[in-house]
């Protein structure tokens, strides 16, 4: 099994000033690759506080992935936290000079500059079509905050995480959650390893709760679905989705 | 100065399956307040996971939130951890099992009872219209994960928050951000208690920055917002926002 975790660093989405997409697009894509996201941390940029945070990641999980911090500018305090976290020298990298001269009309100033400082020793994977590659630091992936440039780079590398994938299927149920409790604790009794979820949701017309049956192991998966079906009341449930 | 932090407590948001929208909301509801939102984490729902990050962010920031974890399935295990966190027994509380007789219109099955059996000494805050009240431990509040509950219990309460509320502006420039890298530093020279954002955007249109000058002293960020716009290039301003 395959654990992940995610360190997002920004004051920017603690304030409200922008709205955080890259958890839910992170959380989202490694499921589908059968890889466990454990953990989704946001804090300021604070050198100390992401150096602390990042090592505590690196060690407890297999991946680690931040999100932003790593532009041109005063605020861009990722590259020294995690230079700190691992002990390393922040150094210029010399092929990220090149690269950036390649994709520039104009000479490269001190900013442009300043985003070639990277921990001394780190993986540098290049990602077509953008003159930043992804930097990595033992098992810490760096990633940018614009969503557009993190989702663009995570395709363009995600084939190096892999795990089991889960199989899933979804019932829509028209009862409350209150009145159908007692039929899902029955249903894992008999199921102990199977991972159900029970998501009330108001304002939804055909439904009241989106139940989850997941497993690694597809035939499991469906005797459960198929015993919980049975055990419901006739006319609960609205939909089936695998 | 007052600090809070926010717990999010659900498998189905690290798996994907539900977008967590509560993290934005409460990043924007405390801004308005003047309350410094410091940290966002999200884990799965595991007791001791849950006792032991609560206990750590009820030390560290003045108020805490959590969202999720507290319907009466399974899965629900909120309760547990805070009273674990606390060393408090869990209990049923009457006055809750009250509240949800009067608005049930049948019989109080287990299922539901179960979600009136809170922390020993909780302090209990009714919301008007919702037969669940607010539950609040020491300086936690527990909050349900569903976005509409969340919000207009949040809304309720909101009053008990409170902090000196911050001044914004936001400027948008035509530049790229390694190009006013170094005006951005000149000016943080000047005024060194300005919180100063940058935020690239990609596939807009009129601007490639946001810049975010932000104080909880209006006559300090008109100050450095007038020096910043004499700084800058004639026509790198789009447009700015107050």
């Amino acid at each position: 099994m395959s654990t992940a975790a995610l360190l997002v660093i920004g004051n920017e989405i603690l304030s409200g000033k922008v709205r955080d997409t890259n958890s839910a697009f992170l959380a989202v894509e490694l499921r589908k690759l059968g890889v466990e996201l454990e953990r989704i941390l946001t804090i300021p940029d604070e050198i100390d506080l992401i150096a602390r945070e990042t090592k505590a990641m690196s060690e407890n999980y297999d991946y680690v992935f931040t999100s932003g911090g790593i532009g041109p500018t005063h605020d861009d305090m990722t590259m020294d936290g995690i230079a700190l976290a691992f002990e390393r020298e922040l150094e210029t990298n010399q092929s990220m000079i090149d690269r950036m001269a390649r994709y520039s009309d104009k000479p490269l100033n001190d900013a442009m500059k300043k985003m070639a400082i990277i921990p001394a020793g780190a993986e540098i994977l290049d990602v077509g079509g953008l003159w930043f590659p992804v930097v990595v630091v033992e098992n810490v992936h760096i990633f940018p905050g614009i969503p557009e440039l993190f989702e663009k780079k995570f395709h363009s590398i995600a084939d190096r995480f892999s795990g089991v994938p889960f199989v899933l299927r979804k019932i829509f149920v028209r009862e409350s959650e209150s009145d159908i409790a007692d039929t899902l604790n029955s249903l894992l009794r008999e199921y102990p390893e199977l991972m159900l979820g029970s998501y009330p949701k108001i304002n939804e017309e055909h439904y009241r709760v989106m139940l989850t049956l997941e497993s690694r192991d597809e035939a499991y998966v469906e005797r459960a679905t198929g015993q919980l079906v049975k055990n419901l009341p006739d006319d609960a449930i609205y939909k089936i989705e695998s």
